[in-house]
């Protein structure tokens, strides 16, 4: 037998445990991002794989010796860099079975387990988050794990193209396809758009609200009547609750409704904020939603549970089927063709897929959803006291609304407000050199712009006020070497 | 804190190892396939997510009591059906690595240990498959892990349009593409076709040789060449080495020979069979392949990497980002702007990614290349084993060449050769209600044909000798029962 023993891979599997509890414990000690150049890890590495088995003891020393010190540390409490990328101890438990069970779920009879337990979660999390009943399967649609937001708008535009032109399968796209996002909108909708042979031609840019960020839905009506009336076909809307940049909210229902006046698909790309449903006093964020076709919120982002798990909801339970399947003689088989189940490899571009499930399970099981609650309740008011200090201290402006656990700031000097946002970048260039936190930029109107994002899984109130700190300090170094200057 | 503590997680973590290691070592005594309905599943669970926590053993005993009954044991070493999936208890032990870890790949910024390690693996597989030096990064190509070889040829695919027309990302497809592939080539072919919006009409399926599945490179040049004089694009051909339904192997040399004649993008699908070139005896399978575009073998499915773990190799590095990237400003960083590294969220249509090289580096840790070597070389024993007992049973025939470690065969009944195909049905169905094997179909030339897939990690000598007396013993039966009708 090639495989390792079920009794060596207890004791291996205990030192690996104990390796991840020691890593995680220690975390706050090393610096969250590596000071390596551009091919270290390479030069410290073998070219040539091993001939003969080196254990696992060898392996641990290598992650120690080349791994950790080149790895940026998504789970360190001083991470508040692009969005939190939770890991949390509890889903991995769920993820070690899943890897130990080591079944494919592409079909139902493929694993019934894998894809009846995703149906459940999926059900059961449209219920906490408050989702209109028409997105689960007893209401006629359903959800599935994908492995990122990316690809839930990638197959939410295929369905949407499906339902838009029934010769698509057959015939391809036409070019006259329309998209409807704004700037602030992920970029993974221009990609989407481009994987599905459209071109970035097909991307319309609606503009913001005058004074906003969010899509204006008069802009959208307009831009709409104005493609019909030119013989092309809007095909798919995408409002983005939460945008990555600034956390922008576009409104929902007014866009939403602008939308169906055209049958256009509408597919809202909730990735980071849309699991603060699980509070009652967040679920703003899926207001309107009951007007769309699909919904997507990671739960590798802010609800604990490892990448990959994004969550995605569509209110008809045969779009993505009928977008994606295609089944060739070696998959037939008497489960599928009943109609009785969902074989999710139709909800998807890859045919295989692990059970992700169990990960998320593990976690709702270990924290329950006053856990998940408590865990959101408490970045945002983090994200509130921090917001306060930054509107209380002349040296710091937020640079947009706070939007829950996400606040966007700049630096205002003594000569003015940073006209060439150089005081800006130093102050983000100083706090992540040193190595307790990191930070990461956008761009909000032309102007550089610091975005701090709660919600790494160790985060608590002594690390925000840590940073806050930092960028105080670094503040007052940049202003004192501008007075010298 | 939310998550759990480093020491409840190490003691958590062992109970969840030790929970592997009894359900691995128990393996051979459950069922391969469960005898569940649909809906038996969500039946048994509750509608509702949990409020409060209920702890790791609750939950692992859900699994007992739910899953492992509802799951298709896909590391049961009766496991014959479609490609094994291997998930080597080696590679579960890097992959609870890259969950402790949490890293986010996207970016090398982001991660450089997960970018720079999967390069050198890369690198160190192409060394160790044979392929030619075009295709590391040292020679101006490189590697990527997929997560399955559906989006491997989705990718390709996408590589070859922007190749093949520079104004593709702007203005998308124009309905003149062709894509070359054969009846006998995987449905993701066909699935990516239909995503990257060129629809159905423009795949070419490429008749066979004569007498043969393999694709007719003469039949490739003919069809190639009507379409261009028709003004239509040839952007892909796509061989295969080891189809899904038989392990035919299409002749990659002739067909990439053929295909460079007009500049069109070669994609090699060998996703089963390739990892085999690891053993110098069976390298022919990469033969050719210094002459194509792209390359693609799974080290999920026999080269005991836990799901997902697609290798994609390309012979021009900028291929993939030229067609995939789009940086927003929340992306942009120093060390992407350099040039001195791979991004590879621009290999790939999904931003994030694991770091699934820590698992594939844990396999070739584990057991060096000498033991992928026998672990291949035992299965292909086997298999030729299996091949010599149908040859000389006149109660079964060989319905395709034997392909490695995969065997195609039917009953023969003395009525003749099975002419309505229901002796063979029964034989199979007979086998999986059995619960110590199961077995998948495919059908030839219109024939039904069982597929006995060789490469369960845990599968020996014992396990197909038992399948083979359970065979021959399900043919007498059905055979009887004709006699007695």
């Amino acid at each position: 037998m090639t495989d390792l023993d079920p009794d060596e891979f207890r004791r291996l599997g205990h030192a690996v445990v104990d390796w991840i509890a020691g890593y995680r414990a220690g975390l706050g000690d090393l610096p969250v991002r590596p000071e390596v150049e551009p091919g270290w890890v390479r030069a410290q590495l073998p070219a040539a794989l091993p001939e003969e088995p080196g254990g696992l003891e060898a392996l641990l020393g290598e992650v120690d010796r080349v791994v950790v010190p080149a790895s940026t540390h998504w789970q360190h409490p001083g991470f508040f860099g692009y969005f939190p990328a939770n890991a949390s101890l509890h889903s991995l438990l769920g993820d070690m079975l899943s890897g130990g069970l080591g079944v494919q779920g592409m079909l139902w009879s493929t694993s019934p387990a894998a894809t009846e337990v995703e149906q459940v979660l999926l059900d059961g999390f449209a219920d906490a988050l408050g989702l209109d009943p028409a997105f689960t399967f007893a209401g006629g649609g359903g959800g599935s794990i994908q492995d990122s937001a990316s690809s839930a708008a990638l197959v939410a535009l295929l369905a949407a193209l499906h339902r838009g032109s029934p010769d698509w399968r057959e015939s391809g796209v036409d070019g006259t396809e329309r998209v409807y996002v704004t700037a602030e909108t992920h970029s993974s909708l221009a990609k989407a758009v481009r994987v599905a042979g459209l071109g970035a031609k097909a991307l319309r840019v609606v503009d913001p609200a005058p004074g906003s960020l969010a899509m204006s839905p008069t802009a959208l009506a307009a831009a709409m009547k104005a493609d019909i009336a030119a013989g092309l076909r809007p095909v798919l809307v995408c409002p983005t609750v939460g945008t990555t940049g600034t956390g922008a909210i576009d409104p929902v229902r007014e866009v939403a409704t602008v939308a169906r006046e055209h049958g256009t698909w509408v597919h809202v790309d909730a990735a980071w904020a849309g699991v603060a449903a699980v509070c009652p006093e967040f679920r703003w964020v899926v207001d309107g939603t009951e007007l769309v076709d699909s919904f997507c919120t990671d739960a590798h982002k802010w609800l604990l549970t490892a990448f990959d798990a994004s969550l995605l909801w569509v209110r008809d339970a045969d779009a993505l089927p009928g977008a994606l399947s295609i089944t060739p003689e070696y998959l037939r088989n008497a489960a599928s063709e009943s109609g009785a189940v969902v074989d999710y490899r139709d909800w998807q571009v890859p045919l295989g897929r692990r059970f992700r499930a169990l990960k998320l399970w593990a976690v709702v099981q270990g924290l329950g959803l006053r856990g998940l609650r408590e865990h959101v309740r408490g970045h945002v008011a983090l994200a509130a006291d921090l917001t306060e200090w930054v509107r209380e201290d002349p040296a710091f402006e937020l640079a947009a609304p706070p939007s829950l656990a996400l606040v966007c700031l700049r630096v205002v000097t003594g000569r003015g407000a940073d006209a060439d946002d150089s005081a800006t970048r130093t102050v983000l260039e100083r706090v992540n050199a040193s190595g307790t936190a990191l930070l990461t930029h956008t761009v909000v109107d032309g102007r550089y712009v610091i975005r701090v994002a709660i919600g790494s899984v160790a985060t608590g109130p002594e690390h925000v006020g840590a940073l806050w700190a930092q960028l105080r300090s670094a503040a007052e170094d940049v202003e004192g070497g501008n007075r010298c200057a």
